[in-house]
Order: C-alpha cells, then sequence, then structure tokens
C-alpha cells in the first residue's frame, strides 16, 4: 500500500512485538511453580492464562471506572488471580517471592533482531515505547536488553491503558505532533486497529513465535497496514534507515 | 560528607546543570532580535530577563492555582512578557518565528563533559532527567546533543514543578522506590535544598559558567551535600563508573 508520508515518530508495541513474553515467562513461571511445591502444573499454560487476564483485562479497562493503575499492580493481581484458578492460594506464599514473580515481566528478552533493528532505527526517528508497561517496568527491561529508547511513553504517562484511544492520542499530543505523524509499530492487529481509528500511521511486524508457533488471537484482524515487515532490522531497511 | 549507601538511580537536572543555556540562547535571541528589527537590545540582558520569569514562575507555579501547562507554553508566554518588557508588542509578530525562538530552549548544548559523564554513570546507574522541561522539549535536546537518558520523567509525568514536593516525591514514586534510593544531580542549591527536604540524596555539580561567570543567584543557599563535583565526569569519578 502506498504510505504517503514518512512519519516523525515510531511509537512501540513492547510486549511481543519487541520483547518475546512466552518463553521468559514459561520459563521465569515453571522454576517459580516448582519453588512453591506445584511443578505438576504446566508452566506454558500457566503462562498463557495469565496472559489471557491481561488481554481482556485491557480491553476491559476503561470501562472499568478503576482508577489508572500501574501494570506491575495489575501483573500481580492478575498472577494471584491465575494461582487461585489453579487452586493455589496466594494468601498462603511469601510475598516477596510473588513480587520477583511479577516481576518476570521486566526480564523479557528482545527478539533477536531488536536491538540492531531499534538501534538503526533511531538514526533516523524518535523511537518511542507506546506501551501499557508502567515507567519502572520498560526502564528496567530496557537496561537489561540494551533498548536504546529516546523517551518512555505510553499508559502511564497518558494515564489510560491501550486500546483506550487516549493512549494513542495522548502521546502523540504531548509529543506534540499530529496523530498522523506517529507511526505504532506493534506485531497485534488490534493495537493496530485501535491506532488506525485515532489516526496514527501504522507498521505491521511479524512475530510468528509469540504464541509458541501457534496463529495470535487477533489474526482475523489483520488489514493492509502501512508498512508490513518480517522483523526490525526488515522495517529499518524499509524506512531506509 | 559521609553519604551512606549509593543511589539506586540518579535524576538529573538538566537546565544548566546538563546543558549552558544562556549562551544559546544569547546567541539565538541575538539573531531574532536582529530579524525583527530590534537588533539594540541587548541580547545576554534579554535572555537575563528571560530566564528570571522563568525561575519566579516556576517558584510562585504551585500556588497559582493554574492546571499543569507544558513548559513549552510557559516558556512562549514568558518570551512574549519579555518582548513586551523591551517595548515589542510580540502581537505584531509572526507567530511562527515566536515559536521558533521559543524552541531555542530545545537546541541548548551540552557541557563539554556531559555526554562523557552522563555515559559513564549510566553504565552503574539508570539515569532519568528530573527536570522542568517538557517530554517532547527534553526528546529534541537529548536527539540533538546525544543525552543518553534512560527516561525522561519529571515535571510532565508528574504533573508538577520543581521546587514542589510532589515532582521530587512523584518521580521516586514512579521509580518505585524511596526517596533516598534517588540522588538528585544539579547544579543549583535552591534544587538540592528542595530535593533533600523531601529525603532524596543530593549531587552539586558546579557550572560557574551558568551566569557567564557571574555568582549564581542562589550561591547562599550552599550546603554540605552528599556529592560535590566540578564536572560529570568528576562526579562518574567519584561514584567508581
Amino acid at each position: 500500500m502506498t504510505h504517503g508520508r514518512l512519519p516523525r515518530v515510531l511509537a512501540f508495541d513492547v510486549f511481543g512485538t519487541v520483547v518475546d513474553w512466552r518463553g521468559p515467562i514459561a520459563s521465569e513461571s515453571g522454576l517459580f511453580l516448582e519453588k512453591i511445591g506445584h511443578g505438576q502444573i504446566d508452566a506454558g499454560q500457566f503462562t498463557d492464562d495469565w496472559r489471557k487476564k491481561y488481554l481482556s483485562g485491557m480491553a476491559a479497562y476503561a470501562k472499568s471506572g478503576r482508577a489508572f493503575t500501574i501494570l506491575d499492580v495489575l501483573h500481580r493481581e492478575m498472577l494471584e488471580a491465575t494461582l487461585r484458578d489453579h487452586d493455589v492460594d496466594p494468601a498462603t506464599l511469601d510475598p516477596a517471592l510473588l513480587e520477583d514473580w511479577t516481576f518476570a515481566w521486566r526480564r523479557l528478552t528482545p527478539w533477536p533482531d531488536t536491538v540492531e533493528g531499534l538501534t538503526r532505527l533511531k538514526r533516523r526517528f524518535p523511537i518511542v515505547t507506546l506501551s501499557n508497561g508502567n515507567i519502572a517496568l520498560m526502564l528496567e527491561m530496557a537496561r537489561r536488553g540494551g533498548l536504546p529508547w529516546d523517551a518512555i511513553m505510553g499508559a502511564e504517562v497518558t494515564r489510560a491503558y491501550k486500546p483506550d484511544p487516549r493512549a494513542y492520542l495522548g502521546t502523540a499530543e504531548i509529543l506534540g505532533l499530529a496523530p498522523e505523524d506517529v507511526c505504532l509499530v506493534a506485531a497485534h492487529h488490534h493495537d493496530l486497529a485501535a491506532a488506525r481509528e485515532c489516526g496514527l500511521k501504522t507498521a505491521f511486524v511479524a512475530r510468528p513465535m509469540e504464541y509458541g508457533g501457534r496463529a495470535a488471537p487477533d489474526a482475523k484482524l489483520a488489514q493492509d497496514w502501512e508498512w508490513s515487515a518480517e522483523s526490525l532490522t526488515d522495517l529499518a531497511d524499509q524506512l531506509g534507515c
């Protein structure tokens, strides 16, 4: 598709797009489940259950009327709910262990092309996060993984969770830009669709391993995005970086 | 003075501490004054007058009851007020020129030791801004000057201007840290004094050229800060980076 003028800023979804979540969370959850004496629970299934609570939780957040609460706190609540679903009472567990387990989301690892791709894209475009992750989470992840963000933006800065339009529009506004000057880069069609509704440009990055090789839950929402890339280095090629 | 445990994050004042403002603003203002046919106005004096409005404006902000407004907007208002003080009616000028002049604050230049100092400090500590500058301003300045921030925080993120305690405490809270785990690095005693009141650690960096070699207006507020350095590279030496 023709994509007209280039964006002035690239704003990135992070979980799944920039870093892998399923591999690292399953790996850490396996160790934690073992540690609490529940090694029989399947860590991959546990991880998918935890993530499913996130996806439905975020979609419902704006309607819930709940005051903005950072993702570290929601991740903890969702971990405890997932444990209960698996017949484990989190009240019997060490709170420090639960916090450490929750913070596994701060320790996610970049996809193999991520650091090179971001570094190249950054030469030409400011690169910012437009993630639901809170600032402390994004900061720790960036330092561990060498993610060279120009700024950490998104949910905590706008006080709204994607796919709430305020998360996208607020990020553009804070940057002092019109929505069409910002391009969301994401591996998720539902995220890109919400950004396009707000007038942002859109760049899809395929992450076939996000769900361990299975189809993504939003595959049916695919559209003809302004850019479509196989990796962040491929996106850098396409954008002339 | 003994300074006990090391901080976990270094949070930087920017205007005057990380970048020079007087040289670049006087230089750009000289060109703009010439352009609008008022080359007879002394650009250095004009710059000091503009900055004075900022210093008094920020000190009074919390009491003013005004809803949070980003610094780019306040810089513009203060520029227009400074022009009026010099008998120039800003309503007669091109708004695009006034915006460009205002954005001179986005184009400030790092002190000679800044990039090396920040780069070394960043190896050991997360480095964030704790400035009154808004995100778009800090982002543009960082990309122009090569300032390797881990995150842009401060006024726009906390919705409060230093020296309002909420700017310091809110930054620590968003980082998920106790105030004493954050160290403000600043060239200004009044800023450090306000941070210390909030429980933050403090590091003074001498910037004798900030006022063109004249004494700083807050020199009388000097205290025995946890660290006191001649430059950011000196601070890196002292912190073992």
